[in-house]
């Protein structure tokens, strides 16, 4: 598949890129359909806030114009973005200067089981800890080691997903995915100010929710609350929804309002 | 500068290695006197258990074989050893008989200024709080953002180092270094079981201390334990040890533990 760096056809990067050096960097996993972008201005609106908090300067016309360009000459599958500080030299200290370095790599749309969306996923209960740092909490950034940990607690099919905990046991999202959970008719998600990752497909899920007049949340939520949920499901802007069905001890119908909202965002990844 | 890939000249990576997608990885900062690398068993002691822990597979004789092979090509200088799990697929999902990645970078040795060590240091007080991973503490991981984070809260040369605390505002260690006090003739260090990075200047400090019979310490540090402080000191296997002189109100003199260890230090970074 191909790459670009910068706007320029490559597969290789300068070995002094802070990415690699410090993860000094961001990144966004967009689906491509039909030549298209999905969900382009809530991935560059996290973008631009990443770059903000970071204090990395970046042209975003520049990173839309090429995300655009890259997405019609792939086609279908996936894009992903990254965007680093740049070239550093030794030591932590950034050039204030230094202008985001745009990393475009194209692959082939993941081939998840069907069944993921229709029966629903096992929740494998992770006991990697997300750790409380709310400078970077809700940023997608290049600092991934806990959810490297996490991913390698469990290698059989039967489980697509691990659910993680922060350290004060609080139930946060999925390794590559947001949580969410429905009780009484409210959808519920959680409050990511600590630690975790603000999904897109998330925000667009609030979003929509509201939009329908359907009472939404966003709190703390105790394994206790996930006991006493009505549905569970988690989604990213790549697979859309899949209902969870168990998580250790714990299980749930597929339910209508998880229905209701994967018809939605399937809707919204096939534009 | 020169640089290698796995053995072999190269100024540039694949486009898929996991050090830049998710900072999976590690890294060794390697001071180099006459051709040889400097406290390179711990060094590789350091390593070797860091590719434990995340199970990076990793031929530590031929990480070996190279490291000196580069270093007498350097000369003088600073040798980077930043050790990847190697190129990935989409996903957090490791493969497990990836081998490790390595790459080495030579830089001149740094030019500090040389009342760092004479007259000692002043610590800015960095606001950005390491967050408690007991899964990564210790290891000196690509996972670097809070470090990048706290060196740009100065610019001004006044400061030759940050001090950073941790979320429970325990004192753990410099942005770049480690630290240590001095209380009634105690050598006291940051426990670093929760966060931080546990230096190879420090674990060697530890050593020598015990080796001339003097008592060490190894527990949770408070500000105001600092506040009581004989000496402070700081220290890393590039620079040796830089006495503080100040940190924010609080203020110490060099003492003689400190200008004792520092000849110590001196004399294992002049081999």
């Amino acid at each position: 598949m191909d790459s670009w760096v910068d706007g320029q056809p490559a597969d290789a990067l300068s070995l002094k890129d802070r990415g690699l050096a410090y993860g000094d960097g961001l990144f966004e996993t967009i689906a491509v359909r039909r030549g298209q972008p999905l969900l382009l201005d809530r991935h560059l609106s996290r973008l631009m806030d990443g770059c903000s908090r970071l204090r990395i300067a970046t042209d975003h016309d520049l990173v839309r114009e090429e995300l655009v360009a890259f997405a019609a000459m792939l086609g279908e599958g996936v894009l992903k973005l990254i965007l680093t500080r740049g070239d550093g030299l030794r030591g932590y200290a950034a050039d204030p200067q230094a202008q985001g370095r745009r990393i475009l790599q194209g692959s082939a749309a993941p081939a998840y089981p069907i069944d993921n969306a229709e029966q629903g996923i096992r929740l494998f209960p992770c006991v990697t800890r997300l750790s409380r740092q709310p400078l970077l909490a809700g940023l997608k950034h290049l600092n991934r080691l806990e959810q490297v940990i996490a991913r390698s607690e469990w290698q059989d099919a039967g489980h697509a997903e691990g659910l993680m905990l922060d350290h004060a046991g609080r139930v946060i999202e999925g390794v590559f995915s947001n949580l969410f959970l429905v009780r009484d008719g409210v959808l519920i998600t959680a409050d990511l100010k600590r630690c975790g990752v603000a999904g897109v497909m998330r925000a667009e899920l609030l979003f929509q929710a509201e939009s329908l007049g359907m009472p939404t949340q966003v709190t703390d939520i105790t394994l206790e609350q996930l006991q006493w949920a009505d549905e569970v499901f988690v989604c990213n802007s790549v697979y859309g929804i899949w209902p969870v069905c168990a998580y250790a001890a714990l299980s749930w119908p597929v339910g209508p309002l998880t229905r209701k909202l994967q018809t939605i965002a399937r809707a919204l990844l096939d534009a």
